[in-house]
């Protein structure tokens, strides 16, 4: 099954909202997406960057990437990545799944909490703190904020320790780097944040935690290989793209995507970016929403099984899901767990396999529950693997979305909060707006 | 405005879908729902315990609970909370919410991860370990295996670092406790789940996190005895059941929760749970959904603003929100941030005013997308208006899934995956059931 990729895509459970005739009925729209994307003739083409993975950096600046990354490992002991939405993420959920200390990379940017702000400068007390601010302007509110409030503690040795990820060219951002010759990174132009994770925007901090970004390169390039077929039932990614379509279609508008690794948490922050940005628009596109199970079973699972039948399930099973630690024997049995604890079979004793079994259960309770599911099988979670199932989603997202009539790549409706903002904040361009609008109404006890 | 309790709920953004007429139109509806819940007459009544807070415990109860949890802090560094769903969720809420050391608790019992129990064990060597195992039965699954796997931790002395919250006569934990000698409390017998954050489940990890649990108390009494007038508009968690009952009706099939403050993540994880597992039956019930903003306005935000409008939105909104910290002047301002920093008016340049105005300005921009909105505003999140507002969700939940027509004190839905696992694993007393099914079909690269 995993011959020539550790990835593949589970679809029995689909049945019979979704078959494999309804989805090669779709063969002629593939070709024609597929088409549109490749040829660069797509809504939004100038920011396809992404496609060929292995193209979006050259040689020296990747050896380049990995040099800083080493340097500020040894001169630091956490990183502080300085970015929000496309500019973290990808790095967050590629560093959660597989860093061996994901605690020595910390985050800010994220928010204007002055808790969260404070709780993070008393974690960091006393350890020596390198930076990574990413940022195409410089001038996003939060990382801005956030530089300001946090730039001292690496301003003993800020040359050393600080580094930008920014424009090639123009912005605040590009400007500091050049003005303070700290190490700069490029922001590429051709891809937008959510799909930047495999540029030095996610890379250089991945490289910091310990990860080798030539793997996850390489599996990515090895995705976008065999995405090219456009026959779905040879590529697992456009499978899965017509899939949550066509269940759109029949009025299933929530699509939860589950897993069953608390570290994946990131992973589906990341993913719930990528659809819910570049298919939310002009009225359609799935609603993205996750889950970490077995934990969400005991909470919103009832809510699955037997609320309205809007939804359907995507899984994310990691088949070897890590070390071999196995349910121990207890001589009482008083918590009736024996039963696992003393298979003949040692295999079934393990962790992981009663976690496979959580995930079969499920799915087929879903199934039978009404909620149509399927499944991305991950072989073993590593950098190669990790890597390609990026591109996996990346590049169905951007299949799916040109299916569906959008532009994937755009994110028009980020600028309306923005907007607001600067009104009522009174910044200098802008006609003041007041906090409080007069029309505020509250009900109070 | 916040006279009689530091929580309030703005309502001008839910217009024109849903206005204070429509609500007091349902005027009889939540007085007969009222009834049936007061008079313990409605589906589920045997589970309404939690109804009166200053009941669920007696004096020397409460005074055991303290005691207990201040030895143990002095005892231990750490306390390793072992539960899942509602055994742990209302729990880390308050803590993650209010603890000035959010750290000095750990989880487990909530997943079956080898990885999270490998990573688990890593972060806590070296550090003194104390164990509060909570389970009714105590032969849920993954508490059962986190408690086998992890209990060496105390072991040393473990007669006084392992604490067990089970129910008052019957199964396993219980048994375990006697035999053992553990101290013990109880999961009380008319309290499910996501309702018992008030008792001795919720309470004796929310006391050894230094959280006053009196205050919590007594917030939440104070607004149980509010909640007892009828009438939506003197009464804002019945206005916000009845308005989120309303959008359902209007197909807006999507709730989702939005904070601030990313401190407020596990409330919405409780959140969830207590909406989820109450409302999501027979076919009805709003699906829940939360982010966190800023950061999610950069990748949810998008859908939010201009995807399918089969959502509502509810914001909390914290209106002091902590530290006084400002955004600091910059002699540059290359990241264009002084026009903040400079107002003249110092409540002006705080990340708290910042995030008022990040959460006003999401509020009007969702609004023109054509997402309504409420808000529950918080005056000043200490531990008395967190239980007030715990109880406002809670009895909210409670007359709101009256009124929906299902019993909200039951979770059916939560043991169809059990018993698939038990078939698969082949739990003594089960049919067994293959993993790999035989009709499972992948669609391979």
């Amino acid at each position: 099954m995993f011959e020539k990729l550790p990835i593949a895509l589970r679809t029995d459970y689909l049945r019979p909202d979704v078959t494999d005739e309804m989805i090669s009925a779709r063969r002629e729209q593939i070709e024609l997406a597929d088409h549109l994307l490749r040829s660069r003739k797509c809504r939004g083409a100038a920011f396809t960057g992404w496609l060929h993975p292995d193209g979006i950096l050259n040689q020296e600046e990747l050896v380049r990437i990995v040099e800083t990354a080493d340097r500020l490992r040894q001169e630091s002991d956490v990183l502080l990545l300085i970015g929000i939405g496309g500019s973290y993420l990808g790095a967050r959920a590629v560093i959660e799944a597989l860093a061996d200390e994901p605690e020595r990379v910390a985050y800010a940017g994220t928010n204007i909490s002055a808790a969260y702000h404070a709780r993070l400068r008393a974690k960091l007390e006393g350890k020596r703190v390198a930076i990574n601010v990413v940022s195409k302007s410089g001038t996003t509110i939060e990382p801005a904020i956030a530089l300001r409030l946090m730039k001292d503690l690496a301003s003993y040795n800020a040359e050393r320790l600080i580094v930008v990820t920014a424009d090639a060219k123009k912005g605040a951002l590009r400007k500091l780097a050049d003005e303070e010759g700290y190490e700069s990174f490029v922001v590429p132009s051709d891809i937008g944040g959510r799909y930047s994770v495999l540029s030095a925007v996610g890379l250089l901090p991945i490289a910091y935690a310990g990860i080798d970004i030539n793997k996850l390169r390489e599996g990515a390039a090895r995705c976008a290989e065999l995405c090219r077929s456009t026959d779905p039932l040879s590529n697992p990614a456009y499978y899965y793209a017509v899939a949550r379509n066509l269940l759109l279609e029949q009025g299933l508008v929530i699509e939860l995507l589950a897993v069953f690794e608390p570290h994946l948490h990131y992973l589906a922050e990341w993913w719930k970016q990528l659809f819910g940005e570049s298919h939310g628009k002009e009225r359609t596109g799935v609603f993205p929403s996750s889950a970490l199970y077995t934990t969400d079973l005991h909470s919103l699972g009832q809510y699955v099984q037997e609320g309205r039948r809007d939804l359907f399930e995507t899984f994310i099973e990691i088949r070897d899901g890590g070390p071999a630690l196995v349910v121990p024997h207890q001589e009482d049995d008083a918590d009736q767990l024996n039963f696992i604890a003393d298979k003949p079979n040692e295999t079934e004793r393990t962790l992981n396999y009663v976690n496979r079994v959580a995930y079969e259960a499920t799915a087929l309770a879903h199934r039978h529950g009404g909620v149509p599911n399927m499944t991305v099988v991950v072989e073993k979670l590593d950098a190669y693997a990790l890597g390609a199932l990026l591109y996996f989603f990346e590049i169905a997202c951007a299949v799916g979305g040109i299916m569906l009539g959008v532009n994937p790549f755009d994110q028009p409706g980020v600028e309306a909060y923005k907007r607001n903002m600067s009104e009522i904040l009174g910044r200098p361009g802008y006609t003041q707006r007041p906090l409080e609008s007069g029309k505020a109404r509250y009900v109070t006890f």
